[in-house]
C-alpha cells in the first residue's frame, strides 16, 4: 500500500466514531455535580485569583463554561445544599431557622420524604448514583442519602468543625490549628459509621477514590454522581502531598488538592471515553468565610461572604463541562442558580419531573448549549427564613442588610437600597432614587413571589431527645 | 493527478514554512507595548471581572502568558509613564513631586534628555517607532515623543481632563455627564496641534486607525509601537459604535471599545503574517481611580486603587503574547514590573543596555520563555518622592500607609506593618510580629536600594512663565 493511501485510511479511522461511542451518543449523558464547601468567588485561577493554583478548573472552564452570576440559594451549608437537591427555596421544606441556621449533631430533622432529590428522579430513568462527600441535609437514618434515592454514600453527614471534642483547645485556637481529634466527626459507608474522628486529612483523597472507583464500576450504565467536598470549610486539613505547597497556606492547600480531585475525575472520563457522554457542573454551596481569617477564602471583587446576602455570600464558581455540546472556553452572564440543576438534569435525560411540588429552579440547558436565553427571572436571597433581597436582571434590592458574621442588627430599608449589579458588581451606589422603575419591577416579582410562598414544617429547631 | 496524493502535496505546503517567515524568523522580533490608563486589576474578563467583556485581550492572555503579580512603577500616570519607558524609578529622573503628582498643562518639565528611553534604545537597532496614544511625560516641544527617539507621535499629551474650559459644569459634573468641549485637551500629530479640543469621542478608534496604519507600513521592516490609550481615565467617551452597549456602564464601554482595539492589532499581525515575530505586551498605568464613582474601575481582591501604594494602586494586568515563542496559555506568579520593560526589549533584540544609567529594570525573558526564575527581587512602592513601601517574595512592608485619594494623612509605621501577599492579597492580617525575619530582608533590601538612590532634579513642581 503506499503511504499516502495509508494516511487516508489512518485518518478515516481516526475521525470515525466508533460503535461504543455512537452508542453512547443516543443515550441520555453521565452527570456529575462537583460542590466546594465555602469556597468564595474570587478563589479560582479563572475567577482570578492570584496566588492559589486551580490548573484543572481552569482547564475546565477553558474546555466548558464559566459563569459570571451563578448563585447559591441560599448563604448557609444546610439551606443551598437543600435548594440544589431540590430545586426549591430551602424555606419550602423548613431547613431554615432563625435560630439554628444549620443542622448540627444534635438536630432531629432534616429533609423530608415528601422532598424529591435529582438522585430519586434519575432513579426512575435507571441511573446508579451515588453522594460522596459531606451531606448535611439530616444525619439520622431517615434522612441519610440512602434514604434519598442515592444507591450509596460515602463521606461525612455534616460538617468538619462540628462534635467538638471537650478535649480540643478553646476558641478558635481548634481551627486555626487543627487536629482531627478535636472533632469526634464521623465516617459513613451508607448507613454505617465506619470511623470516628474520621481522618480529616485523607478525606479529599478518599472521596476522590471513591468517586473514581463509582464511576469505573458504572460505566457501562448511565450513573449520577454527587460529589460535595468538605473543604475548604474550617478546619482545613490537606493530605501530606499538598500540604504546605501551596503559597497561599493552608487555605490554598486544600483548594489546591481539591483542584486535584476534579482533574483526576475529568482525567478518568477522558481516558474511558465517556467525556462526551457525562455533564459535570462545579460550584460552591455558599461563599468565604471571612471571619475565619486567612483561613476564610475570598469574594473577589464581590461584598462580605457567607452567611449574608450581599452577592459575596450567595455568587459562587459556576463552571459546566461536557465536550462536544458546551462550547469550549465560554463564559455567560446570564443568572442562573444551583436551584436549577434538577430542572436541567430533568431535561438533560428526558426524566419527568417531579409532580406537583412548586419548583424554584429552572432549566437552564439553554444557557449551556448557548440555543437561546436563560429562563430565569429573579434571585430570591433569603437570610435564614427572611427574605432580605431580590434580584432581576441587573437590578438588586435590599429590604434588609446585615454583615455575614458579625454581631451586627439588621437594618431595615424603606425604601429598599437598589444596586445595579452589572454597573456596580461590589455594591458601592444605591442607586434607588434614580431608577424607581425597578424598585417597581422588583415589587411585582416580589408579589408574585410571595403568593406562592408556603414554608414548610421547621427542621432545624428540633433537638434529638436523650 | 489522485486525490491522497494532492492531499500530501497540501500538506507539506501548509506545513513548511514560507522564505518570508524563515528570513522573519532570524531577525529581532517587532515590539508592541500597548497600555490602558487607570484600568484596575480586576477589570479584564481575564483577572475575574464578572460584567465588562474583553474577549480580546481574554484571547491574548489563552494565547499567551498572563501576570497575577505585574506592577507599574508608581501609583499615578506620569512617573508610571517614565518609570516603564526608562527602565528606572521615576525619582531618578525628578519625574515625582509631593506637591503635584503629575504633570499639568502648565508644567514646565518634563523627561530630560540625558534619559534614555526603549524608542531610542531600539532606534540603535534600526526600528521604525511610533508613540500613539497618551503621553504625560512632557508637553513643551523638547519634551515630546519626537524628542526621545519615536519617529512619530499620534496623540494627546496630557491627561483627557486637563485643561478644563472656564464653561464647563463645576465640580464632578464636568466629569460625570461630560463633553468634549469641556476640555480644551490637544490632540497632536509629531510636533503640531492638529485639534482642540480632541474630540474625545473618536480618540480610540483614531488612535487604532493611526496603530494599524504605522504597522502595515512598516511591515516589511523591524518596529515598535508604543500604544497608551488614553481611557478609561477619566472623562469617559466611547464612540459612538461603543456607547451604550456594555452592560458596565459608560466605564465597560470604554474599556470594551480599547478591547476591540486590541484585538484589531492582533488581528493584523496574524493576517500579515506578522505575529509570530512580534512581541505584544498589555499593561495599565495604575490601579483604578475608585473615587471616581461609577467612572471609576476595580482593584478585583486588591486593596485600595490608584494613588496608594496598597496593591490595588500598582499590581496592574500584565499579559505577554508571542505566537510560537510564549506559551499559549500560561500564567505566572513571577514578580515583575513595568521597569522591566526597557531591559525586557533590549534582550529581545539585541541592543545594548543603556550605558550607564542605573537600571532598576531586569530582564524578564526567562518569565517569558519559561527557561527559568524571574531576577526581579524586590518592588519599591513609592509615593511621589516617598519610599512608602517594599515587597521581596510574598513579604511586602509598610512604612507608610494612606489612601490613594482620600483626606487623610499619612500613617508612619515603626516597625513596618508587614504582609504576606501570597497568603493575604487584600493586605487584611499584619505579621510583623511573627515573622522579624522577614523584616529584616527587606531592612536589607532597603539598605542597598538607599545606598543607590540619587534623586534627579525635581521636574514636576515649575510652571510655565507667562
Amino acid at each position: 500500500m503506499r503511504y499516502s493511501n495509508l494516511l487516508l485510511i489512518l485518518l478515516l479511522i481516526v475521525c470515525a466514531p466508533s460503535g461504543l461511542n455512537a452508542q453512547r451518543a443516543n443515550r441520555p449523558p453521565n452527570i456529575i455535580i462537583i460542590m466546594a464547601d465555602d469556597l468564595g468567588y474570587g478563589d479560582l485561577g479563572c475567577y482570578g485569583h492570584p496566588s492559589i493554583r486551580t490548573p484543572n478548573l481552569d482547564r475546565m472552564a477553558a474546555e466548558g463554561l464559566r459563569f459570571t452570576d451563578f448563585y447559591s440559594s441560599a448563604p448557609v451549608c444546610t439551606p443551598s445544599r437543600t435548594g440544589l437537591m431540590t430545586g426549591r427555596l430551602p424555606i419550602r421544606s423548613g431547613m431554615v431557622s432563625d435560630t439554628r441556621r444549620v443542622l448540627f449533631p444534635d438536630s432531629a430533622g432534616g429533609l423530608q420524604q415528601n422532598e424529591i432529590t435529582i438522585a430519586r428522579a434519575l432513579k426512575n430513568k435507571g441511573y446508579a448514583s451515588a453522594c460522596i462527600g459531606k451531606w448535611h441535609l439530616g444525619h439520622l437514618p431517615q434522612y441519610l442519602p440512602t434514604r434519598h434515592g442515592f444507591d450509596y454514600y460515602f463521606g461525612i453527614p455534616y460538617s468538619n468543625d462540628m462534635d467538638r471534642s471537650p478535649e480540643a483547645p478553646k476558641g478558635r485556637t481548634a481551627i486555626f490549628e487543627p487536629k482531627s481529634d478535636y472533632f469526634k466527626v464521623p465516617l459513613m459507608r451508607n448507613e454505617e459509621v465506619i470511623e470516628r474522628p474520621a481522618d480529616q486529612t485523607t478525606l479529599t483523597r478518599r472521596y476522590t477514590e471513591e468517586a473514581l472507583k463509582f464511576i469505573e464500576k458504572n460505566k457501562g450504565r448511565q450513573f449520577f454522581l454527587y460529589f460535595p467536598h468538605t473543604f475548604p470549610h474550617v478546619p482545613l486539613f490537606a493530605s501530606p502531598k499538598f500540604k504546605g505547597t501551596s503559597t497561599r497556606g493552608l487555605y490554598g492547600d486544600t483548594v489546591e488538592e481539591l483542584d486535584w480531585s476534579v482533574g483526576q475525575i475529568l482525567e478518568l472520563l477522558r481516558r474511558e471515553k465517556l467525556a462526551e457522554n457525562t455533564f459535570v457542573f462545579f460550584t460552591s454551596d455558599n461563599g468565604p468565610w471571612l471571619t475565619q481569617d486567612q483561613h476564610g477564602g475570598s469574594a473577589g471583587l464581590l461584598r462580605d461572604g457567607k452567611g449574608s446576602t450581599w452577592e459575596g455570600g450567595m455568587r459562587v464558581p459556576g463552571i459546566a463541562w461536557w465536550p462536544g455540546k458546551i462550547r469550549a472556553g465560554s463564559v455567560t452572564r446570564e443568572i442562573a442558580a444551583n436551584l436549577d440543576l434538577l430542572p436541567t438534569c430533568m431535561a438533560l435525560t428526558g426524566a419527568l419531573l417531579p409532580p406537583e411540588p412548586l419548583l424554584d429552579g429552572v432549566d437552564m440547558t439553554p444557557i449551556l448549549f448557548g440555543s437561546g436565553k436563560g429562563k430565569r427571572s429573579a434571585i430570591f436571597y433569603y437570610r435564614d427564613t427572611q427574605l432580605y433581597a431580590v434580584r432581576k436582571g441587573p437590578w438588586k434590592a435590599h429590604f434588609i442588610t446585615r454583615p455575614g458574621y458579625l454581631a451586627e442588627d439588621p437594618k431595615h430599608h424603606d425604601p429598599p437600597v437598589l444596586y445595579n449589579l452589572d454597573e456596580d458588581p461590589s455594591e458601592r451606589f444605591d442607586v434607588a432614587k434614580q431608577y424607581p422603575e425597578a424598585l417597581a419591577g422588583i415589587a411585582k416579582e416580589l408579589e408574585t413571589h410571595r403568593a406562592s410562598m408556603i414554608p414548610g414544617k421547621p427542621q432545624l429547631e428540633d433537638r434529638i431527645k436523650n
